[in-house]
């Protein structure tokens, strides 16, 4: 069975870079055949370089497209009082030394989907969603294109970035709207099982006993961002975004359930937030398949074994 | 020590007469000084004469005031599928005997309280917050005056009248606003720890077990409650009100900690939802202690105990 | 014909203490009943001394209760930079010499009106609706029970406080939506037809030189309130609230239509507009008549004969 | 001089079709580079077709590419009621000859527009902003690289499709919200202004008495225009999306001045409002020049004149 192909639209981000890793490593199961990045948790500039300095430094071979620089309605919320000022604090990557790709990641979404074999692609989106609802507005064929939309954001419980709303749902709830009524099959990974995945000071030292430079750059990056966060007892150092890498990877990791999602546009005290319907108390048909379960023992295994195959430096 | 004076507004429903009864049944604790009714579960001439059934059949001697017909501002929703038309299905309760005290719930509420001395009443309100609201807004001296305000309403994570929110706040989130605007502390007692407090068969054949006709009649109705519900799933037999009576009569049954609550208004998708910052990620001061945590045996086990002081009948 | 029983809800402001002599110079009209202060142009201490000491200046004997300190959910927004500290700039009225009336003003309006005959009073709405909201929660039957609500507010184009909302209808729009939709008769004079009826320099002069002490003092609070405005070509020195009395005397003046109504409760920008469907363009059926022509000669003809009536001082 | 380039972004409709007819026939003033559609009026199979129907009949030889299809977020609304079926009933126009030019509309935009000097192009848009918003967001160099957008829609007043808000903002309001903030000139032509500019019998028979094919298949499209609409005494004819064209063609006809404008984005009653600061009651800066009076007869003077050059059939 060939791989499955992906393009992964992320912010980096400690976690993002992470999910890059997890995909370049995964080989048998990925096709990573582009990059696209988006204003989320470090503004567009910072994102943009971080990817290919991730690429660069994994050795890898991937376009990289940059999109939106702002959401679509709202004002950039940033986040780096989580992930340090350049977004992949705690490593030591060099700089980009491959150009972006020429045009805009939406442009290049539709144009990459669409010179594939229907349903061939996965669109993996682990930041805001700016650049996806561009893509599928510029292109409402990606809604029977696309064979799925695997995404990291929302919450079935509390927020994050306030109690209502998740930080990529609360950046750009408009665009987050838009993906969740596109009727593209959507897999969505909530902080409610994010946040069950989390380094630990023993999964970090075994991820540093790789010893590779890569395997060092990244325990260094997640030992920041490891120590990042809001409050006391607030849930650290989960690794969001590699959820969905490692979900098609090996889908036993996680499990849930088809929900009707909508996403919370209107109230500014409740923006961004996902009401997610886990107990069909509407009328309203699924249109995401929620997870609320991680195996994050497996979760960290996996990615053990994997950051293992790629040197890095 | 003398017992703490309450009023108690309600909407029975199977879940408020019990929380009527363990109030009338905890004299050393609780002085039960009035009963007013909302519109709620029921409408309003039901709730009237469903909070007389139960004090009349449990031999109690508790004024009963009527209030609010309807929400503030949206129309009125009830919950007939979950208790029934009359709101006390399962029981075979008589038509009330005494007449429902003079005056509005919401005056008689002002009135009761400033006839005692400042910060001797507290109020539980178990219903939607319409009576309490009105209250507050002709007699803001009672932000002073009352000691605290006991309510079950809201959820920390889903809702159980949309995803959003929970039925007290759904119905009537204007006056649930105003309350936790108005500067009296407030004990608050979500879906997510009155969810742990459910009816069992074991549980409720001990009820049954005691045999007087009263909880003959609370068993009766309680089974009726606990077949209902919205979905395979879905939480049920929750005795979500008289969580609150439990608490004052025996504070170690629950824990939560301090939060800031505010209650969503605008947004038609989100309405009701009380969005609680427990993680403390805004920096809005805490203007409620919001409960987590359950022991749920004990609450039955104090529950049982008080329950066979009354004969009834 | 005897007079029709008037209540005036007001929050003086120098337009509301025309209206107050407006209806105390025309007893063949009207009988003023009971005069009810709210929260609104300034503080209700302001506006329940300031209801008080024009009566009081004028002679009358009418009972102020006053009422609502705050909106039922806003914060209360003022407007001393168009009515002064004070609320009645421009005049030196002394300070009040009658108390105020025992209870809440809304309890007051609830009585006086269960008092009467049905059908029998006009309720006459000046400020934000705070009391008139509050005493139809605590008495629906009033909804069948009052002649009409006569109220000022609302724009049907351009509001004066933001670019959507009238300043009643801005500063507690929960409470004008629950007015609007109590099912009472509403006739409502929004700034479109208020913005007809201007102070200017030759009717200011024709009111002073009616040269008794309570003339001079109206000329010189309206001097006043004449020189303040946001902008250079706003509208200025409107007097929106004694049109609801020169209505109420000599309906002629004015002229309108009856509209649906709906006040924004929901949305930040457009908080408190009032929503008139004046072109029939929803199928919502009218719940106001809804003024948009006022006769300005004739207006400021009535009120110069009128307020010669009164001596003052 | 040379004439200033043009691209023009509409949903034929009647009223859209003059414009793109008073465009071609202004050849020293415009050149018309491309025609853009989206769907509006009618769906976008309609609009398109529409657009080339009219161009293949006066002889016109410009590109016209199909856009949005649906709003961002909201299910589409169309205008069947006023514009008849097709969107142009009242005229025969055959079926277009003309192929669409490929590639969507927002592309085409950003492909145009980066083609030629900064400032050089001026994007008119007559119907809901979403293939505007969008070319917008993939593009945001556009904001310094339009000239002007210059666009029909909103209100400072009353609305046509509900007490708030006029079809094309409230078709697709989001979109318009990210065009009132993108940092481009605006020319905003509100309801306000076109509703002074409206066929009349003697108008229409001044237009079909220029006699030829093209200026009779006008008639017959105003005729049925005309006499369409929701209630008696509503305005009706109005040749709004002109007024874009013939302002440019000759700004005499037009005066507004600069206003801060937002639109309504959360509240379902008041979606798609456009509040436009007219009085300055704001402390917000000026984000479009807001026309208010027009020189209807001028209007239609330009008008017949220019549809007399073109022969069409």
């Amino acid at each position: 069975m060939s791989p499955r192909a992906i393009i992964l639209d992320c912010d980096p981000g400690q976690d993002d870079a992470v999910a890059i890793l997890l995909a370049l490593a995964s080989p048998e199961e990925l096709e990573l055949i582009a990059i696209t990045t988006v204003a989320g948790n470090v503004p567009l500039v910072r994102t943009s370089a971080n990817a290919r300095r991730v690429v660069d430094f994994a050795g890898g071979d991937v376009p990289v497209y940059a999109g939106a620089a702002k959401p679509l309605l709202r004002p950039l919320a940033t986040a780096e009082h989580v992930h340090g000022a350049t977004g992949l604090d705690g490593s030591e990557l060099p700089p980009p030394r491959r150009p972006l790709a020429p045009g805009h990641a939406s442009r290049a979404i539709v144009d990459l989907v669409r010179a594939r074999p229907p349903k061939s692609v996965t669109l993996v989106a682990t930041g805001p969603l700016t650049n996806v609802a561009l893509a599928l507005a510029l292109a409402p064929d990606l809604g029977e294109r696309l064979e799925a939309i695997v995404l990291m954001g929302g919450a079935i419980g509390l927020g994050n970035v306030t109690p209502a709303a998740e930080f990529n749902m609360f950046v750009d709830p408009h665009a987050a709207a838009m993906v969740f009524t596109a009727g593209v099959p959507i897999v969505m990974f909530p902080l409610d099982v994010t946040w069950q995945v989390r380094v630990t000071a023993e999964r970090l030292a075994r991820i540093a006993a790789i010893g590779t430079p890569l395997a060092r750059a990244v325990a260094g990056m997640l030992a920041f961002y490891r120590g990042r966060g809001t409050r006391e007892d607030a849930p650290r150092g989960a690794l969001h975004d590699p959820c969905t890498i490692a979900w098609l990877v090996e889908p036993r990791l996680f499990s849930g359930r088809p929900c009707a999602v909508e996403v919370e546009t209107a109230s500014p005290t409740a923006l961004g937030r996902t009401l997610v319907d886990w107990f069909g108390v509407t009328d309203r048909p699924p249109n995401a398949t929620v997870m609320r379960e991680a195996d994050a023992d497996g979760f960290f295994a996996l990615l053990e074994k994997r950051l293992a195959r790629l040197g890095g430096g």
